[in-house]
């Protein structure tokens, strides 16, 4: 009791819980007034288990977060919830999260019922983007495009401080392009969606390929040793000079170039953020992507385009939703 | 003054003044209260003649679509201007209007002084698609992404009631977006522009390049006899069956396809509004576009898409900008 009173005196409210919630994690905490996060924790989210099964553990979860911050969960101002797929935010529904295997499911209203807070859900790439913007590497822009380069490739735009959703909430399914130059049949049906090259999946199958065309090198090697070759490889064996690996960066970061230049002139962003796992990859993906994206737009756009990658790092999941649960709540 | 004094009486105010300010045509005209066009003038631009010499055509138009109207000049609530290129609605300046050959020009103060007046002075193509989605095919939608083709391709959003300006008010230069497959360098400098194929000034050129690399049938004896083909020869001939311009207004709409399935992703748009002189092409530019997009999209945004063709016609400048004015002067 002592310890929790004297955790509670270095924080102060009014305190809002995050939750990000994957196909494979959830990562949930606690953030403060000041922005910190003073708790977190992550489980895995077992969604075979059933839409009870997730919603009790996202809940469980929450209470468990606020006590480890020093509070009661009654201390918590709001949640904030972040779905993949089609979410309405409005009614607080998650449409059709794949990864979840969830349909029109009342995420926000079965949360409320078990934790009697106010509670607000969004689609986790909107919000990932929006806690970039608020409170990392989109600080004092108006504009903010954001994308995440993982399992997929998704992307989410802040206007003014505000989340576009456009119709029906739809806006940011840009890694289901397809263009024309890519071969890869999507899980989603189209052929050629941008998503099957640029993504740590995109990035890993490219790898492989060229290793079964033929390619030498270090990813020969791992292919050899493990069966497999993980985004993360390709960016280790690029580290030690692989040019298969070089290729494949080079080659996914300008096709990502490529979709930004038809991006910026319909939006005119004030910069660009780059989050999501792959973009650890860094300069070796993002160099040829800014390069090919400069070289395709006007300068009046070029001159004033800053690029830069997310900011928040491993807090991103929970500031995000924290500071989403903040908005909605009208504690800003 | 007793026709005037009738004349007014057939129409309500407030009223508002429309003037669209093209490189080659200065369309200006007089809105009532029931966003009906009660006048209407228009006049050659002569943007030779100087800006000064611009600004007092304007001013003296709108003073006789006014008289036109039964109206003296003070009667109105407030013009709105429409220019080409990069415009400052906020500070009322047109930034780099190129067709004018104007730069960093206080349009908005200078029209003021001279007639009494609130001017507001916005992009042209924002304007356009403000009027026909306030007025025109855009009425009942939330979001609506429209597009010109004219001269050049140009496109803006309004999304729910406001235009959306983006960083330094630049979002909408769809036009300047480079295709890998467009051979024609652009005036701006970039290779590949989309524009140079998809406006009437690439319809023209695509169906000239053709006819030079010996394409027969109608379009090859237009252009014997008049020694240049126009977009309104390529809808002529794909009107009497010429397989020229079929494949000509095919490959233009295919392209603005592809186009749009970048722009749907990033806004979900509800409604996409297709105007401009070369729109009057109708099912033989716009049916291969929709095919084209509608089969690169997502069935989560085929489904709910609508496209329609622009519904204002000749009033379309007056009215978009009268409506702007209506809006800034806060008249709604």
């Amino acid at each position: 009791m002592l310890e929790k009173q004297s955790r509670e005196m270095e924080t102060a409210g009014p305190w809002f819980v995050g939750v990000d919630v994957g196909g494979t994690n959830i990562e949930c905490g606690v953030m403060d007034g000041s922005g910190k996060v003073v708790s977190r924790l992550r489980r895995p989210t077992l969604p075979g288990e059933g839409q009870e099964a997730v919603i009790g553990r996202i809940a469980g979860m929450a209470t468990e977060a606020a006590v480890s911050a020093g509070l009661s969960i009654g201390r918590i101002s709001a949640v904030g919830i972040g779905n993949p797929g089609f979410i309405d935010p409005i009614r607080g529904i998650s449409l059709d999260s794949v990864n979840l295997g969830w349909r029109n499911v009342p995420t926000a209203d079965l949360l409320t019922a078990r934790l009697g807070l106010p509670v607000y859900v969004e689609n986790d790439v909107k919000t990932y983007v929006y806690g970039e913007a608020m409170a990392g590497a989109g600080v004092g822009f108006r504009y903010v495009f954001g994308l995440t380069i993982g399992t997929g490739l998704a992307g989410a735009f802040v206007s003014d401080g505000s989340i576009f959703g456009g119709g029906d909430f739809l806006a940011g399914e840009i890694g289901h392009i397809p263009f024309d130059e890519i071969g890869y049949r999507c899980n989603c049906g189209l052929n050629g969606c941008l998503e099957t090259m640029v993504s740590a999946t995109g990035i890993a199958r490219q790898a492989a390929d060229a290793v079964k065309q033929g390619a030498g090198g270090i990813l020969a090697e791992r292919y050899a040793h493990a069966g497999a070759i993980t985004a993360k490889d390709v960016h280790d064996a690029y580290t030690e000079g692989d040019p298969t690996a070089r290729s494949v960066l080079d080659r996914t970061g300008r096709l990502l170039g490529k979709a930004l230049s038809f991006v910026v002139p319909v939006l005119s962003p004030d910069v660009i953020i780059i989050g999501g796992g792959a973009a650890q990859a860094g300069a070796a993906l993002l160099g040829p992507m800014e390069e090919e994206l400069r070289g395709r737009l006007l300068p009046a756009y070029a001159e004033r385009l800053q690029i830069r990658q997310a900011a928040l790092g491993h807090d991103a999941g929970v500031i995000g939703n924290a500071l989403y649960a903040k908005m909605r709540s009208g504690t800003v």
